[in-house]
Order: C-alpha cells, then structure tokens, then sequence
C-alpha cells in the first residue's frame, strides 16, 4: 500500500488561533482530516504527524524510511530556515519531500526568504493557504506517477 | 466570463527542445493546450501568450488590465530575478498572479533562488515540470473563490 | 529651435490608474500637455514619448542625438535600479539628461534607493509628484543658460 | 504669515570659495539674498541659519516646530550620510522639509551616494548648483498648496 | 554624598511632543523630576542634563570624571548607532553607565539595531517607556553595591 | 489570579557552576526562588521552567497561552541568536514577554550580538546580573498596569 | 556550408560615433564589412545583426539554432552584467558562443567587471579594441576544427 | 577510571545507511564497538550516545560534567554549523572536546565549512572516515597525557 | 611667518588621565609645550586647540584658511572613522594636512582600522605615542619646503 | 629588433601532465616551440620563461623593462588572483600587457573569476585553450602597429 | 618503496623559537626526527622538506609526483589562507595530501579561519600541537590501505 | 653594537624609475645611503636589503633574530596587504617593527587600504615620500628609548 507522511514543524499546532490574518482559520486537525479523506478516495494512506521539536521531525524523517512509505508533505515552518540538520535527514533517506508553506512567505521578513530545505526537495508549494496541502497531495501523486 | 492570462517569459517558446534533462520534452504549445483544455472544462477562457522580450511581457499584463481579466499565471523565466519593471507591472494591475517555474530553481545557480516577482504575487509552485501548469491552474480557481 | 524630449519609461502609461496613493490621480497624457504648454510658452518644442520597452527608450535617446535635440527630461521607473544600457545610451550621446521620480523613491523598497543612471545625468529631481516635471523642466532651461 | 527656513550645513560657509570647480562661485549670502528677493515676492518670509555644528541645526529644527513655521529648505551637506540624529529631528516635528544638494553627489564619491535623511523628507534636488535653491522654494511652495 | 548623572541625547527635549506613538506622552522634565523624587528618597544627589550636541554630551562626561559623581544613566538617542566618541568619552572615564532606550529599538529601523556604545556600559534597559529611567536607577543603585 | 512564566533556554540550569566570571555564583534555583518570593508579596503566582530543549521552550509558551498566564520573563540564552521558531511561538500567543540576560551580551563574541527575538518582546534587560530578573519581574508588573 | 552570427548588443549602432576615446573611430558598418570579407574569404557565411532590444537578441539567438548556423560571435555590450535571459537564451541552443568586448572593461567601472554570461561561453576577448572580431573569428574557426 | 563520552549527533543513527559514497559503510554500532575495544585495551570506559536532538546532547554534555567524566569525542554533524547551544554547553563544563567529521566537510557545500564550535575545542579531525575516531581516541589519550 | 595650527579632537583633553596604558602619561598640555618649544626653535608660531565638538574642529579648520596659515597637524580621534564634515572641512580650504593617531589603531577595534580623512591629508603618523607629534612637525617642515 | 617576453606562471611547467580534462595534452614545450616559430617567421625574437616563483616573475618583468622589450604575454595562473605584487611590477614598466588563460576561468570555481592584473593589462584572451597563446601573439602585433 | 614527503610551509623553521604559548618548544628537527624514526618502523622512507618560499613549496609537490612518491603530509602554515598557487600545484599531482595545523586555527584571528587547500586535501588534522604530525602520518597509512 | 634592517619589498627596486609621479625621483640605493649615513652619525650599524621575493623577506626577518638585531624599518610594498607569511615572520621574532609607505596609501586603489601588518608593528609611517625613511629612523631610535 502506498503512504504519505503529513509532517508539520514548529508553531502549526497553533494553526487557526495564531495570527489568522497570516494563515486564517482552518486548524491543524481539519486540514489533517481533509488530506486523509483525499488519500482515502485515492487508496493511500495518511500519517500526520505534528512537533515543537527538531530532533522529533528528524525522527519522523527516519522512521519514514524504515517503514518505506513513499513521500512525505513536509511544512518546516521557522526549521526551514536554518535546520541542516532537517535538511541532513531529508538526504539520509531515499523518499521524495514536498516543500510547503502556507502563507506567502517572500512577502513577509527578510529571514523568512531564504530555506536551506528547498534544494533537498522536488518542489515547492508556497503561499496558497491550507489550500496548498491539496495541491501538494496532487503534486506528490503525480510525481510517483512519473517515478513507476 | 472569467478569462485567465496564461503568460511565459524568455526561452520558454524553446520548451521541449532545450535542455530536456533540465525542462522535460513536453513544448510550450502541448502546455498550453492542456491548459486550454483544463479551463473550457470549467468554462473558462484562457489567453496564452510567451514572448522574449520584457516589455512585451509588461504590455500583456496592462491589456490583461484593461480587458479586466480575473487571473494571471505567470512563468517570468529568466527576468524572475531582475526585472523590477515585471513587478511594478503586477503593482500596476489589480489582478491575481500566481508565479510557476518549471525546474527546482532552488536546487539550481545562486542566482536563481532570488526572484522580485514573489513578493507581489500571490503564491508560487516551483519544480513540479509542466504539471505545475495545472497545480496553478487550480489553485487560482480556488483563490478566486476566496475572493467572492 | 531648441527641442526637448519627455520621455517615460515601463508603466508610466499606467500613471493615474496605477497606485494612486503613490503616484496621483493625473495622467501621463495630462503631464504631457502642461509641460507642452510651458514648453509653448518658452518657444521650446517639446517631443513626449512613453515604452515599456527597454530598446525603445534607448533608440529614442539615440533617435534625440540624430535629431540634435539640445535635453532630456527622463524618468526611468523600475529600469532606473538595472539599465546599464540605458546609462551607456546616454553616456554615447552628447545631451543634457535630468533624471525624474514622481514618487520618494527614497522612502520605498530599498532596492528603489540605487539608480545606475544618477551619475551620467546632470541632476534628480525626487519626489514631488507630477510638478517634478515642471520643475525638471525649469532646470532644464537654466542649465542650458549655463551652457551657453 | 507663512515662514520657510532655510538651513545650510557644515562647510557651507564656505560656498564659493570652496572647491569652485564642484560648487560655484556663487557665495551663501548671495544664495540667501537671491531666495529672501524671491520670498518677498510672494509675501512668505524666509529665515536662513547656517552652521558647522550638527547640534545648532538640530536645534534650528527643533525651534522651527516652537515658532510653527510652514517648510524647511535644508541642505545637510556631509550630515547628509551619517546623521541620524538630525533625521530623528526631522521625525520629531511636523514640518516638510526639502532636501537639496549642489552638486551631483551620485557622480561623486561612494559615501556621497547614501543619505540617511531622504526617507523623511518630502523630496529631493540634487545636481542643479545654487539654482536648486530656487527649485526647492517652488516645490515648497506648491507641497503647500497641495496640503491645503 | 552619592551624585548620578542622568544625561539625555538628541531630540530628547521633545519627549512628549515627539511621536507619542513610539515615545509616550510624558516630557522629560517629568521623567527628571520622578528620578530626582526616587534620588531624594535614597540620599543620592541627581544631576539632569540633556543636549543636542555630541560635544556637550562628551563635555558632561568629562565633567563627570572630574566631580567624581558615581553612575551615569544615559540615553544617546540617535548618536547610539555612530558616535565612536561618546564611546570614547566613556572609556575616558572611570564611572559605571548604564545604556537606556524608552522605545523598542529592535523592533524599528534596522539602523537602530546596532549601538557602538553598549559595549562600554555595564548593561541596557531597553523598551519599558519612561519607567525604563526608573528600572535604571534601581540597576545603577544595585551595581554600586556590589562594587562595594 | 495574575501568573507569570519565568522561562530558562538552554544551559541556565548550570548556573552558578558554569563560567562564574561570566555569569556570577548564584544558581538557577536561588534565582527562582527569589523572584517567587517577590511574586509572593505581589500576589503574583510564579511558574519557573528551564530547559535544554527548544522543543519545550515552545511548547512552554504554547501552554502559557493554553492556561491564559499574564506575562513571561525570558531568558532564551544560547536560542536567543538563531531561534525563529522560539520567535514564532511568541507570534503565535498573546502574551507580553520580557527578554533577559545575564551578562552583557554586547561586550562578549559578535555572534552574541544579534537576536532573532528581540523585535516580538517588549523589552529587553541586559548585563545586570541575576538583578535583571528582579528588574524584569518590576517591568512586567508596571506593563501590566499600562495595558489595563 | 558553415554560417556564423556576429550579433551585437546595445548602443554598438553608434560605434565610432560614441565615446571615440573608449571605443575608437571604427563604426559598426565597417567591423561588419572586414569580417565577411574574411569569411568570404574561408568560405564562411556571415549573418551580421545589431539590436538595442534585449529580447531581439534572444530572437537572433533561437533562429540560430533554427537555421542550424555553426557558431556565435557576440558582443552583448551592456546586457553583459544583468541579463540572464539572454544567457539562457545561449543554453537553449546548441552552438558555441564567444564573448567579446572592445575595451578592457576591467579597467573601467566596477558594474563592468562582472559578465553573467562568460560561463556559458567558450571564452572570452577583451580589451583589443575591434580587431578583437578579427581575434573571435579565427578562435572560432579554430574551435570548430577542434569539434570536428 | 578514565571514561570518555563518544557523542554523536543527528542523522549518525543513519551512519551506513545514508549516502554511503559520502560517509562509507559502516554502522554507528560497529564504530562504537571499535572504539570500546580500543578503550578496554587502554583500561578506559566508553560511554556511546547518539542522538538527533539538540538538548539532549546538551543534556549529555552537562552529565559528562556531573559524572567527571575526562574527555568527549564529538562529532556534531549539522548541528555544527549553527548551534551555539552547543558550544555554550561545551563551555559550561570543564572537560576537553575533540571535534570529528567523517567527510571532507571543506569540499562539499559551503554552509558545512563554518563551525560555531571548533573554537571551544581542543581540536578537530575530518574527512578520515570512520577511521577519524580513532585518531580523536588517541589524540584525547595523548591530550590528557600533556594535561599530567 | 609661518603658523601651523595644532588641533586636537575630541577626548584627547583626558591625555594623560585617561587609559595611560592605551595613550600612555604625557597630558596633552606638555604636548603642545613640546612642540611650541620646537616651533620656536624653527621660528614658526604655532596654534593650539582641541575641542570635542564636531563644529568647532570645522571652525577652526576654517579659521586656519581665514589666517592664510601654512600648515595643520590633526588629530582628528573618534571623529577619524565617521566625519565625512571634517573631511569636506579639509577639502574646502588650501592647506596641507597631516593626520597623526597616538596609539596603534590598526592593532585595536575593527572600527578604528578605517578612516574618512585619510585621502585629504598628505600623510599619516600612527602608533608612536605622544612623539608622533614631533614626527609629524618634522614632516611639516619638510613637506612645505618641497612646495616651495 | 622586437623583442616578447612570454611569461607562464605557476604549476605551467606541468601542462600536458595536469588536468588535462581543463588544460589539454599540448605541454609548455610544444607552445613555447610554436610561438617561437611563428614569431621567427615575423622576425620577433622571443624570450619565454616559466616560474613558480612569484618573485621570479617580478624579477622577469624587470628584466623586460631592463632590455627594453617590446611586449609581454602573460599567463599569470594562480597568481592572477592574489598578486598585487605582479600587478605593481607592470605599472612599474612601460611594456604592454596580454593576460592569458587556457581554460575558461569564469566557468570554474568563484575564486578564478576575479583577476588583479586584468586592469593593468591591455586586454585578455581567456579559454581558447593554448591556441590562445596564437592569438595574443597576433593581438600584440597588431597593438604595437596601433602605437607606431 | 613507499615515500612520503613531509612539507612545512613558511615560519615554521622557527618552530620551538616561536610563540611557545602557542605552537610549543619542541624544533621542527626534532618533529621530523620523530616522523623518520615512526616511518622506518613502518618501512616507509620519509622526505622532509621546509621552506618560506612559496615557489619551493610548489617545486616540492611538483618533485614528489616525478618522483612517484606516495602521500603529502603539508602544513602550509599562513599561505593556507591565500595560496590558490599551491592548490593548484596539489590538483596537479595525483597524490594524496593531508593538511596539518599545529594550533587551534579556529580559535586564533578570523584570517587563520579559512583555507583555499582544504578543499582538494583527503583530510585535516588540526590543534593537537606536534603530536598532529603522528595522527597524520597514521591517517596517511590508513589511507594509502583503502586505496589498495 | 644597535643595528637595524631596513628591509624594502616588490618593486622598490625600481623607485625612481617607476612612476614618478607617484613614487618620486629618487633612486633606492640614494635612500639607503641617507639612511646609513644618518646612522653613522648615531654610532647604529645599518643593513639594507630589497627583495622582490616574499621568501627572502622572511628569510631577512628571521636573520635579524638570530644575529639580535634591534630594530627593523620595513616596506611591505605590494605584500602589505595580503602577506599573512610576513606577519608570521614578524610575529616570530621578538624585534620592533615600524611599517612605512612612501605613497599615501589611503589616496589610492581600495585594495591598498588594508595593511595585514599594521597590527603587529608598533606604527606606521604613510605618505611622506622617501623622507619617511628617515622619520622611521628617528622613531625607532625614540623608540628603543622607551624599551631601555
């Protein structure tokens, strides 16, 4: 069977009560629901997984390979920015990585501009709303599509 | 009826037969029928133009203006890192714009991962090959239902 | 008879319509004809000519050089920060060039803050809206005086 | 009765016997007759301070918010570049004020190029000689009209 | 008997008046006279001075060394970000200061972020309004005793 | 009841023992204990976290949100310099935070010099030893007063 | 039979009307006559263009690769230091290019030390004034040989 | 007894595993059972610790401390680039640290040549494979040597 | 008769009182008796001032022109790194300066390796404490009779 | 009779045996055997010398000066980027200057794109491989006629 | 036979003479001794060689790859931080080198924190005084072992 | 017996024949002969030596030590600005070092601006002509006053 991880960084546990003007309502656990029930349709599998910390996403990373699920969703959040270590874990394993924000972050601070992530991952989803878990979703299916 | 601008910029008339290992062999026309396809699905109407040169580029986005057409989506090729008159363009209209580039710019030279468009656009989908035409496609279906 | 060229670069044909909080409510056919009339005035003939096209403005440039024209009224909008072949059109003519923003650019985005063409005029005149083209052309007179 | 000040900086007692190839012959008193003749004209009277301490015009500026004159005429010379503190002074009181150069300073040297204090000023004239002087009472002028 | 000198930099006349959105609206007469109350209280004398001048900043300093006062609570204003001589002024003397700011520089422009000074204080009270004075005053109490 | 979080980042908990010509002989503990005890008098309850983790800080400051805590008085050590998520997670709650440091950080290694933080607090109390947490702990109460 | 294009940027049109001192007397009518007359003379066919316009050059660029013509000898004047389109254009096809300039651009402003577009030519001739074409043509006879 | 802590940091659980033309074929466990037979040899105990979370190497660090523990072999992996958690830990004990890489980190990407902790170290070795940690053993044992 | 002028800028009244380590125990009032002393001997007047205001260094830079005096040894201290005002002070009169810095500036701060006034003066004498005064006299001395 | 010095700098003793992937198969032998023939048949003599030895190609340029020769070839190498040195033993003769590089330097590593001798030469021949030593042959005959 | 050249760059004939607190008091004599009699126990003949002279350096490395030699054990001392001369003259042969630092580079001035050799270097060792050169000579062993 | 070197780099052989508006008329062997016959008249032995290698001038450094000589007078020239070597070299002998530039070094190209020795000398003497030379004597000798 085939399997996503869903992986949420920092702070996305706050998703719908922080600063709604930056990335609205929708909380973490609806858009987890929603990408489920669109795996559901497509016969895939859904992990989601969400961490304050580092060293727990590194994990997830590492666990996804020994489990040999087939892509991972990943919004990095603040990590993007300056986790090589993430980025370290990207590369020690063999699965594609989708690179995703949900505000559009080369509107924002200067230091939100610059990912050390992106270079490690096939694509980049950036400032679309929660609606851009969706895209990403679509995007890592066809991208096995051109994989088989 | 809602009509989108379906606008690419240098080299991109080339897609297909330039550097395939880079872009894929899928051309610009094939792009753009999909595309076409796509949007009279949804009872869209959909504008495709590319063009070589930055002032053309800049002419396309006022008569967008001035046909007041809902959406653009927009692949600046090269002139994505340099070309403030682009930006100021996009300032100068009061339409949509979702920025797409084909290959993973970030995994590519330096002077790639800079782009003066982003900050004005809505959102960008990057190193998805052509399917990003779609990926955009939907997502600025979606940003205009937000919008209503 | 004395002739100056009026000439504005990418967007300004926008002017009015565009950002009205930065850029006013007159158009650039509006500033055309004062500065006509004061031209008129003056017995000056005044040759007024607006592209997006970077090649364009410089064949105007070198089009005032063929026809003696004897100043350059000048406002390069977004090329001002990139055109280097905009400084040598005018490095390899032999005219007066005064340099023109409607805006304080100065108090924008930085990468408004740098002009590539500053040193190869005669003087800027920044910041105070469409009069700035009035008082470009008064310098324009004076420095001509001095001239001669 | 509306007032303007005028202010001149460091070494600019020194007009017209400094440095006559880049400045002028024209002496600052003359400047200042030449601007009071053409305040009297319109019924505005003109205050002109000059000096070489940053404080005294610090001062100046400050004594202009006490006596609510109307506009500020000021040429910070080589403040123009490091000066913050009259930039804060400029933001402590509610007055326009004009930034004006002699010379060219962007065809001179690197230092010259960067100004502390444009972003808090209404505009800028830089390159016209001691003629600026009388562009920035114009463009004075009409700011004021516009604020009325 | 214990003598602090509480020194005040550029614009600071204009507390109250200036900006009350970022300053408050308390002058600094006001904030001396609290000081010199919390000094009365304690048995320490309270001299106040504020200036525009670099120089007569750097004049109190000296002073200072020379009456053998005990601390200096000083707030530079805008001379923090450039004036290596008040730095200079400093080291010249044997005298704790602490640094004091009433507003968050961190959170404005990016050239408040950076102070020559600090590095020569003993620490800095940052952000807290006008009760900053007071936290000052405690710290600079509080350090002398440990001197002891 | 008003509560405050007294929250310690990474290696406080070696206070006392660690570089004490850097960072005094008291430890974290008597620290803690001290300001608990002027909490006490105030009628303040005083919450005392330390961790090594930056997981826990942000997971620390979450709950501060989650059970409506008043104030946090924050030591980020170490995190202070490169911790974008520690700065998101301030972003992300409504929560006034006070930022602490024990030494002068200014006088110490360059890289010290910069926090990522200091833009999202209130204020910042640096260089007065273990006193600054009983200066943090007054600042906060009078911010307190001002926002009722 | 073998075909070069000698392709020409912006401002070359005045040639020997511009700048004497710089780029010499020669105007471009005649570079373009001596270099087909030796082509003539190899049996070499010569294309010769000169545009102002950044995406003509792009134009040229692509018909070379449609027409199948054997190598590029270009001097891209001041598009040299910003223009990545027309270095992409260069990847987009698939025949060699040299780069030439007539004057030492490293003696001269600091913009012109820096070409975008050397790596992706074969090399480069700089500073020989227009016998440099003379240089270009036989190093890409030369080159050619070497392919063959 | 001496005892010395092997400490390795995120992505080493991958060691073998990840990218073996980069970091070779062996496994964590095997060069950690290597180095404890070495130790055992000299009649020193080995502690191992791996781990992909800051704190808890930092945790591990102040354990070494509150064990006496004598020296740490310690290769931080990406966490050496940015942590200056870290390196503060490294400083809050009093124990020698050895700094190891298994790769060449000067020839690969240039965020891996900068690290904020060589110079809290005695010493480092990189881009001897796994046979590094060898060297550091008997370097840490010579070092301890010169400490007698 | 031949008058150098002796000017000293700010802090160096503290000479011989302040940091005796850096600039050793002569006061600064047995400087300028040395060299009075010297002067005499050369039948040379000689003016000394030293002032910690910007302004006044400027005044009495000018006044030396007023004068028709012949020479000026400076000491510009903190002012060295930032005055682009005493710079243009120099530049606007006709007199040959010296720059002479008591201790090493090179082997301390990073800020006092740069200096604004250098490349006015006609040479500089660093590092040789208080005798630098003397070298810079003879460097005088013989500089004048080489302009005559 | 015309004399040229041509001048190879470091590790040019080893081409043919070098990366001959970058440099090719021809060793310095072959070119200087060649250059010499082509030279005889135009009645030049030349001199050709290699060092690695900085100071030895100071020494030759000297020597060029001493037996007044008429040009110099020169392929500086490694020492391009660094030697200031051999940059002021050009100025310090009166000799024309080509500089030379086999390989196309700007398509390696970022350090070869920088050269401190380019502004003192003539002009540059960079990546024709060693048929460029036949062209700077032919550029400094013709540059000779052009001085004649 | 095997042979390795053991290479010391500039200053380092003063070893044991120079900086005892920071490179020690043993000679380089008595270093090379200790490497001979290291390498006669392992069969291995050693080559010392040490020089100021860049240029000898270079002749060195150049001698060993004609005389086949088998490993480069180098401390380029200070040319590490600017000799692109002998990196080259390392990528010129086909030998492995190892680079070799006596003190804590990274813990000394910024210059001593960057080499342009590490690059093209198997490894590092870096810190450990002159018992670095024994760690290097069995790395270099260890390596010529997994070559075969 | 004092002796000191006076030690002179790249290229100062050729003072009086290179650039002598730059470097004036006089020849090196002149300079040394005043230097030595001042010398005499002080019972000093001189030893002069130019070398244009960076080799020989360390060899020169280091034969000062050994023979105990007392002072050493040095122009760098060239090497000043990026010779680490000759710092070392300096840093390795325990003798007083006074740098000197006959140029005003801070009047020319930006590269001479920075001197990597200057810090470990105890001055320097900058812009004075050859008359320097004997300032630098004067200023040892006062020098090794202060020592004794």
């Amino acid at each position: 069977m085939t399997t996503f991880l869903l992986l949420n960084g920092p702070n996305l546990n706050r998703l719908g009560l922080r600063e709604p003007g930056v990335y609205g309502k929708v909380t973490l656990e609806q858009v987890e629901q929603r990408i489920s029930m669109l795996a559901d349709a497509e016969g895939i599998e859904l992990v989601a997984k969400q961490s304050n910390h580092e060293g727990e996403l590194i994990d997830a990373i590492h666990q996804a390979a020994q489990q040999q699920w087939d892509g991972i969703i990943f919004n990095p959040a603040a990590y993007t920015h300056t986790s090589y270590a993430l980025r370290d874990a990207i590369l020690s394993v063999d699965i594609p990585v989708i690179e995703l924000h949900i505000s559009n972050v080369h509107a924002r601070e200067a230091f939100r501009h610059h990912s050390v992530i992106s270079s490690v991952t096939i694509g980049q989803i950036v400032g679309f709303g929660v609606f851009g878990y969706e895209l990403a979703f679509q995007a890592m299916i066809e991208h096995l599509k051109g994989e088989n």
